[in-house]
């Protein structure tokens, strides 16, 4: 199954006045390394639900925060698939800073494949190898 | 012409670094203050999208920052039309802190009416008064 | 031990392309009940933060999304205590639709207490009583 | 002067409901631009601010919309110092589509010299080249 490792830089916009990227700020991040995934596995999220109608709807989020990140750090989020069915997927992260490896965040999301009117819906087949499913 | 004051409280994700309120928040603040003003005119914002089709695209902003906000300010919005015609319309705008209206922020932003399709049309002539267009 | 109701509007600014409210808002609302439920208690947050250098640090969120939030809807957040001492909080939240009280999202929050450099420290005994420390 | 391109994708929350990319959103992109501008000048705007305890406080920004931005656009963010004083600096932007260089959003923003209090002050003369300043 693909991993994927997603790079992006903190921005100033994302502190807030303790002087830190404010905890709402990674769950935007993990967001952009499933996108990374969806790339790396070999197909384009934004395609997928413009032109299948497949959403995928978050249902559930878990983060535990355990260092702060800093304005202009550069991070890396290590991405994986821990379950995929044709209903849903969870997906695992860890994020780490560049310079040293420091583990600031680990998180888990559970997603829901709906179609354009956010109803639950299964996956087509075509997509299944991209998630893993069925193998 | 209808006039209108909005109402909010500095959110703590707001905040940067700075301990201030972040220079990009404002403009979602003057959105609120649009749609409050659109509630005063009597007319909901969100149904004219939906039903209608029309939506209210922003072409140009501008802001000057006069004062910083800090978190938990209460501030008043002051929103009023400077012009309107079926095709833009251009609000302005001053942000004062409510605790003893000093000028935070005042500005203006440009707007143009187009079709679910993101192209420019015409407003239709039932929300012209709401605008104060043709009067 | 207090409880508190937050009261909110969908901003426009909030929804994402999928047409709903995006999932990492929810946390920025949760804060604001946080807030929110430190004035219904009687102390004020950023005071704290400000004068007696205690930071309130978000070390772990859980969020269960039920049902969207759209543009413009009013939502109601129930926040409690779920457990709090001297080192450490948990927050419990539902977030409901104003018009039909139907669950939105429910949440978890967990929080340290921090001095100004963010190491872990003691709440002061004045603010015990406030969390229901010591009951 | 230094003149300076930033990369970066539109992310998922930054759209809104109307599908594209919100125009608040820009001025987040034009302070990474800005911050890009600084490394390629040969300094580190966070260590400034940090080190040194000048601040450059935003006090105007003039956006122009011209098309919208979709998410997972790749853009192109070109900045430029137009005018450079030791008491304030403004930038030119042009944001532009990667894969057909269209322009997107153009604009000005206008900065003080601040100290940590968030007072006008003289930026330091070893950082005026970097500016173009007394040159």
């Amino acid at each position: 199954m693909v991993s994927c490792q997603a790079r992006l830089r903190a921005r100033y916009a994302e502190t807030d006045q303790m002087g830190v990227i404010h905890h709402s700020v990674y769950l935007v991040w993990l967001e952009m390394a499933r996108v990374d995934y969806c790339r790396a596995a070999g197909f384009d999220y934004g395609r997928m639900e413009r032109e299948d109608g497949i959403l995928m709807v978050v249902v559930e989020t878990h983060c535990r925060y355990v260092h702060p990140t800093r304005f202009d750090d550069e991070v890396l989020i290590d991405v994986r698939i821990q379950e995929a069915h044709p209903r849903l997927v969870r997906f695992a992260y860890e994020v780490r800073r560049a310079s040293d490896s420091r583990l600031l965040v680990s998180a888990e999301t559970r997603h829901v494949f709906c179609n354009r009117a956010m109803r639950p819906t299964r996956l087509p087949p075509q997509y299944w190898p991209l998630f893993g499913i069925g193998e």
